[in-house]
């Protein structure tokens, strides 16, 4: 197609997902703050490393980096081309997104929040969730871009929703592996075995995503393999309860669980993967989950 | 085959469950407290009414009845066959497991605790799983009846680890219950299309039994069809809190999650199902789950 | 003394508070949006109701408005004399604190955030306390004021640490009224003395400003008078959970209790005391402390 | 006085209180486990060290034992004295109050449940707070062995109601504890001065029995000196959520609480004082409470 697209910020994430996009489109720029890593993209997948002036000359632009901050920090030093739209894959804080829409608006710009789910596995087969806020024009302008990169793309509401719907997503998730912990390790004091439960828990209502893969693939094998990191949750669970002051809510366990992943954060070794807050309830409990 | 085999409580689950045995046993006697519905049974699947003490000659004899005070309480009054084995369904209470099961070890009987999850549907189908707790010669042979009416049948522990499991089980759902009655406000509250977010969410790390089913089934379309009892889930949730007091574990969530689902079922109106907890949070925040 | 001292904001604080000033200085101005009370005040204390802007020529100006965002209106019209000290008693917050000591500063003005405690009974016998974030020299400069209304006035530290320490005492209250919602409920449902008890944990260590002086006076009398609004201390909670989140804390019983207030206040009626709380606890146990 | 009167367990507070006795009555018997130490009392107070036989013959017999089961046990062995009361001022469990409480009564014994506050400084100096459940006639008979001991001598209920009332008075100032440790984390992260905050804090309506004399006598001196071990107040906090449960009552607040005392004592060196909890929000939070 002859959309020109670009894609900034290549960690883990945007470096796979940024593979997929000259399967489609002729023009694929590419940037990196370390530009070596932009090289290397381009010369394993066809992508052109440019200049950050010269990537948001892009019809598309992506962006995908730590925090709304980066993203903000990012958009003030720019000139971005007019009637461009700018799609941000950070997850991020909604009130950052109403507000970047509102500026780029002004420069004839659309801003996207557009998280997406799936992790690094999912980036690399082009099998991402996209959750987008915003205009649904602009929604509808940049959906095979994220067709490429993703199986199920939705536009879920307004600027800000799609960063909503990342950060309950990963709250709710926060509060799954709470209850996982606390619960398997109930099992083990009492003696049940805890392969066994676990195929019998995920048979019946008391499954999650934290019981089908985060148990088995990454706790009771005791790999705690860094693939999503602790204190990226932590900042999730902060962006939800966020939501929830700012709208006068109750939500008890969501509360509860935000302090339960604060404190694990507060008290993990550098680099651990959001899996290993379980070793906060292991610590408390004198019980290892394996 | 030749086994003999009872069914004692023919409730929504049991009627249900009993209709298989006669597909792979020639006698299998049921009974129920109003014994018309066993009179039905007989007639409808072949197998037969009997009088409670007939029925406790089989060899295999299974229960489910309401609670373990239930099936305790029945079992004071019966002259088991000796070499016999007691299959308890109940949603129960591990000690009790215990209790009955060095009774009857006095009387020459084996009791297994072995609730099932499913629901009606799977009693129907024969998909239950069986979670069960005993000493394992019993299971083995206990095996093949529970079979006929199960796809996963898992000897999870000693006497009492299957109650365990399922009371941890359905305490996991009722948290994931609240979590997606919090999450879901949120997102309600910020404009977010909700069938979108849950579409996105249940291809997500944040996807729990509770959003792929109840929410879709339940909940968003406002039919909340009585199938499990609130009542029975706090007493469920209550198995699970006094599991962790009596192991003196620290399990903040599921303290709060019982708190909450007792909250509930103190407010509910009679025969509703567990899905109407979140008729409590739509109270509190003044915003409809649809 | 010749210090001239102005009181912006008569509300059921403000007009007891400065009913005082005129004992110890000799010109005192003051000043309400409905200016009928400020003419009220000055024949009744012999103040001078002023017009806004000759208020805060004052060389020691207080300000007692509903939250911090009205101070910030306000203050953004004003020309307020250079060398002047605004002592907010506001129970406010400590980020507004910040921002106006700074945009204060830029004009030579000192700005104290002044909170105070005791209620209206503490305003009119001049015995509240006056907790006080910001210059020590300031602090210093304003306290012969402070103390013609006060009996304890102490400076806490840098701007905003005033309103921090309102705003955590007012949170740690609200623990404590919830610890004694369900504390006697408990003991009620026990059949428990309730007045009996009540001597007995106040002349023990369970005891709080809430067992002392709200249940005796305000709960089990039922009379629940509205002298600190509900929606305030929602407010206030409000303001203490945002300080643990800025500084990224564990704290899970103030979190819940937070979302507590918050449900109480969701569901209370318009002009309810913030005592009204336990009425939600008597609602979801069915029982009335009384 | 001709009642003679009998002191069983000459622990901490044991030891202190039965020094009182003497005073007003002739016969007053100890006995102690170790019994080097009843004989030392004896020697020391005029008490008369006797066999545990001859000692229950007295009219009035107290016990003051680590547990209810400690209790249990001991009267089992007993052929008590027809027509005497034992008055249990061990901090136990109400369903074990009237368990000993029925099974005395057949041997024409009355129990009287009456845990005591005021820890061994109440003790010394015979200002301690009875908390009395059982037969007001009982009470009434007993009242003068107990106003020698004590100041504040009440009847709360029927048999269980005094544990009840010691049991909930010791979760509530457990929460009050966790209260304490959150708001003053939040204060000190917020570079508050604490002393200067603690003196508003007591002046104000966020004060309770731990802000009085928890905070600035064990926690900011950094003494923690152990008078109340935390196992202790965890077995506590343990009888008040089962009260909770055996009612199916909704508190929230408390259950969280038993949870984090949970977690602290499973946490702690052995004989940590009640206090050192909030070494566990230092341990947390990286901020320590100086």
């Amino acid at each position: 197609m002859n959309t020109s697209v670009a894609f900034i910020g290549l960690g883990a994430m945007g470096y796979r997902m940024a593979a997929h996009l000259p399967k489609q489109f002729d023009t694929v720029y590419v940037w990196n703050r370390n530009f070596d890593k932009a090289k290397q993209h381009a010369t394993e997948y066809k992508t052109q490393a440019v200049e950050l002036q010269q990537a948001v000359q892009a019809d598309i632009i992506f962006s995908c980096l730590p925090t709304s901050q980066d993203v903000e920090d990012l958009i003030q030093t720019l000139e971005i081309k007019s009637g461009a739209i700018w799609v941000d894959c950070t997850s991020g804080v909604p009130e950052s997104a109403r507000k970047l829409s509102q500026q780029l608006a002004e420069k004839n710009v659309k801003f996207l929040d557009a998280p997406v789910s799936g992790q690094t596995i999912g980036a690399e087969n082009a099998t991402l969730t996209f959750m987008v806020g915003g205009e649904k024009s602009a929604f509808d302008q940049a959906f095979a871009t994220m067709q490429v990169m993703g199986k199920l793309i939705k536009h879920v509401g307004d600027s800000g929703a799609g960063f909503a719907v990342k950060a309950v997503n990963n709250m709710m998730m926060a509060v799954h592996l709470c209850a996982a912990a606390e619960g398997f390790t109930t099992l083990k004091a009492h003696g049940v075995n805890l392969n066994e439960a676990l195929d019998c828990i995920n048979a019946s209502s008391g499954k999650s995503g934290v019981t089908e893969a985060v148990l088995p693939q990454r706790v009771f094998n005791r790999s705690f393999p860094l693939t999503f990191a602790l204190p990226l949750l932590a900042k999730d669970t902060g962006i939800a309860v966020d939501l929830i002051r700012e709208a006068k809510l109750s939500a008890p366990v969501i509360g509860l669980t935000q302090s339960l992943i604060q404190t694990a954060n507060n008290l993990a070794e550098p680099n651990s993967d959001f899996s290993t807050a379980i070793k906060m309830y292991e610590l408390w409990n004198k019980i290892t989950l394996d």
